[in-house]
């Protein structure tokens, strides 16, 4: 899970609905061979009901074989609900660094731009996965849940400042920074649909986000313009990198 | 499930985070106790972890005395998650006729708070289910999948409506239908993190999903308060019936 902030020139596809690993399973890594089966059926059959017995057949291995790579199911969901976030955690730093002198709906739209990318890429859709309750009260959630937690305050820090700032004050910071997030975790839902997020629909819920906390119309144009040009910047500051897929 | 539009004279608290129907278990018929019980054992132990063995041995009552009211879990299933919406679905005409002579803003912010009602009193946030997959693309979930579809295009045909006067036309009317629905649905999240849904939070998440549509703040501001001569309107045609809690 390299870099993943949608870049200006990104073409309409970016591989959701086709999970982007299923097409190139035989160059993933038994490891992640193993995250790639599990993750389907988990989502397809649900997690009870999947034995790491099947998880092995799918891939082609003997079961002691995903044992060494896994100490049981619990570690794989944890593995899978992890990519979930990770990538967007990953970026919470960057994206605030790269906005640092930006008013702060840029912030906010460039961090659910990041996350969408995060949901709209993972394999199979499996942040399905954290919306089921018996899972995310599961001890194998706990890093997810904690995880989560992090990146929820990240919304509620720039959500509470952009909704201050456009005169919304309705609703309780942790409130509004949930439903942020649930907004960005559409896309989940969306691709549940078959529909496909696109750049264009990318960042039509990104700009949601900002409407949420108020910002006007004028406000949200000219963030999405500094967006965009944080988001050459940051292209150009990688140049040479085969990271930025087209 | 009688008629549930939260009324202006409403207390903060709504009965949320308390499950309406444990605190009266006793009074309920016996199918309602066996819905209850499942409810709660489906949420916190998952579905396919939970056998109508339990469920009975929880109402106490034998297993066949169980299956006088169900067929089986599945059953029961559809009842739980039809629970999620039919409270809704009822009144979404007689919220459309209610508002028939008023801005669009207006009927969308009345079906956003009868929604968040229903959410928000679903016993044991037994929404959680709907978020489950291999739950939601169960046999047993078909007739839910149709019933949510038919409050999403209620949602769609409404969002799309005011998206467009408010000049927002970023957005694909579905997917637009699936993030107000989504932003509504919100609730079931803000309930699972033990957070109650005071009459003032569900009033700033309807409010949220007109800002979500592009509608600046004087247009809220007009829809809120005729929304509200509306289920006053409403409240008093119904006058003397006590189907209208505190």
């Amino acid at each position: 899970m390299s870099f993943a902030i949608p870049v200006s020139g990104a073409s309409g596809r970016r591989g959701v609905g086709r999970p982007r690993h299923s097409a190139v399973s035989s160059t993933l890594s038994p490891r992640d061979q193993v995250l790639d089966a599990a993750g389907r059926l988990f989502v397809t059959r649900g997690f009870a009901a999947t034995s790491t017995r099947e998880i092995a057949e799918k891939v082609g291995i003997r079961q002691a074989s995903l044992y060494y790579h896994f100490a049981g199911k619990d570690e794989i969901l944890a593995a899978l609900l992890e990519r979930t976030l990770r990538p967007t955690l990953d970026q919470v730093d960057q994206t605030l660094a790269l906005t640092a002198e930006d008013p702060r709906p840029t912030a906010l739209y460039l961090l659910a731009l990041v996350d969408i990318d995060t949901l709209a890429t993972a394999p199979h859709n499996i942040g399905l996965l954290a919306g089921v309750p018996d899972i995310v009260s599961s001890p194998a959630a706990e890093a997810y849940v904690a995880s989560r937690n992090d990146l929820l305050n990240a919304y509620r820090d720039l959500a509470h400042t952009v909704a201050t700032e456009s005169g919304t004050d309705d609703l309780d910071p942790e409130d509004l920074g949930e439903l942020v997030l649930q907004l960005v975790e559409g896309v989940i839902r969306i691709r549940a649909r078959g529909r496909a997020i696109t750049t264009s629909t990318a960042r039509s819920i990104a700009s949601s986000c900002l409407r949420l906390c108020g910002v006007g119309a004028e406000d949200l144009l000219v963030a999405r313009s500094v967006a965009q040009e944080r988001l050459v910047d940051f292209a150009t500051s990688r140049e040479g990198s085969n990271e930025i897929t087209d």
